[in-house]
């Protein structure tokens, strides 16, 4: 079974004396783990020989109105699971161990990056998320951090931190862990009915829709917004309130439409992009993204 | 001799072998080292096994038409000096090293005690101060670091970052050294004609006299903004151009002045208070303060 730390010092004194002998790795979660944090720990163990999973449901990140409060808390299950992949220590702080003064009046901003895609509808979100990938890293100081790609503009957030605050941390990308039927696995999706799971799948095989017609290069001919409007009438008339469907490069940057800006020379050098989506679906708000390579 | 690290990654390889066996201690300057830098580091070798002292000046800290270029940049004499003190490393990057990307596109704000004082007249200092400062614990990783507390602001900004970032990091805070005369050394007293230089220490003789009202319980019955006021116009007098002059408490808070809001109750409970001072004189902008406790 892992060691539960409940407070910042307690997890300090007993990481102090291995690290620099052994590689420390962090998988920060807010708990209720399914089977997506499990590949993260176990993608962990291949990166480093002590596992520290933090989970903390973490004020910050959460909006006015949002679900922080009913937002699924289960320790005990979390733990069990856990201690089956091999996780060493779980740090469990409580929100006045990890905020004194809440909220803190330090803020963390990564820029323009935070204010597109989730940023849009969720202004505060991201700087909860710095802050709180901060603290982390401050008190975990790991060799290795491992985030999962399906919150991808997160993952692409805190490797920028990571690079303009020189932490001295490796960030390891984890790929999207699906459910048989293509759902990507959220904590949130226990927030949808049964008439709703059965829906679900849908986002992710518009999704491969999207990047099978981009790989095909369909979006040469009828531009990207064409591509992007029927497939958001599609998951529409599905039953899906769009919160964005985007194609970004890789790096969350804007694509060029060449059809609009250089009707002669339709052209394209091979680039990745990513294709974003967040969508309601009754009370549950799901993410998903697919990387494709176009030319 | 200290060993000098360009480069993080040699610096981080320097330090890593000897982490946790020794505290390692950091003492951040922009160099130019004078006394009061030098006591630094005496001070850091009583709370560590190792002494870093980073030399780097930092160009976010600086705003548009500052003295970013013409700071002065001293980098052999200053590691003669910090050898017959006995540092251990000095780390002097580029810019480059330091920023990749400048300015780096995140930003990190601690609150609103970084909008007065300093922060009126130079409104994007401190943000430079808290990201190179973040950089700096991330690259260094120290048990303790070291910082005056002629920068009062500056000293206050950093302990609250270290309290709401979660740095495992000791802030020890060292008295200002002076002239014999009684002036705050500072790199930017060599801006100084002889004659401003002569004109200088009236700025402490006058937070002394301050202080020494307030000891004695003056401002009980005039209130805390006419003795400010008196002893504005004799700095002004002097020859002194003030930024600000103002009593904060301890913690930089506001100090209630009682003639005003309870002219019945004269009765202060002891406090500690702050006198801090930023005054130009000729070129050169000066900072003092001087902590008095009150009744």
């Amino acid at each position: 079974m892992p060691i539960i730390h409940r407070h910042i010092a307690t997890l300090q004194a007993a990481l102090k004396p291995v690290r620099n002998q052994q590689r420390i790795a962090l998988v920060p979660t807010m708990g209720n783990l399914h089977d997506g944090h499990l590949e993260l720990v176990k993608l962990a163990k291949q990166h480093a020989d002590i596992v520290v999973v933090s989970i903390f449901v973490n004020p910050t990140q959460f909006g006015v109105g949002e679900d922080f409060d009913s937002y699924p808390r289960t320790l005990d299950e979390d733990v069990a699971k856990l201690a089956s992949v091999g996780a060493d220590y779980v740090f469990a702080p409580s929100s006045v161990e990890m905020y004194p003064v809440l909220p803190p009046p330090t803020t963390i901003r990564a820029g323009a990056i935070t204010t597109q895609l989730c940023g849009q509808s969720r202004p505060t979100h991201f700087d909860g998320v710095g802050i709180v990938v901060s603290k982390l890293f401050n008190i975990v100081q790991p060799d290795v951090a491992i985030f999962g790609q399906k919150d991808y503009q997160q993952l692409a957030i805190i490797k920028q931190l990571v690079r303009d605050l020189s932490y001295p941390i490796d960030i390891v990308a984890a790929p999207i862990v699906r459910a048989a039927d293509g759902l990507a696995l959220s904590s949130r999706n226990q927030y949808l009915s049964a008439d709703e799971r059965q829906i679900a799948p849908i986002l992710q095989q518009e999704l491969q829709r999207l990047a099978q017609q981009l790989a095909a290069g369909e979006h040469i001919d009828k531009g990207f917004n064409t591509l992007i409007t029927d497939a958001s009438e599609r998951i529409t008339v599905a039953g899906f309130k769009i919160d964005y469907l985007e194609i970004k490069t890789a790096q969350l940057e804007p694509v060029i439409d060449r059809l609009a800006n250089d009707g002669e020379n339709k052209k394209y050098t091979a680039q990745e992009l990513i294709i974003v989506v967040a969508a309601w679906l009754g009370r549950a708000r799901l993410l998903d993204n697919q990387l494709v390579t176009v030319y």
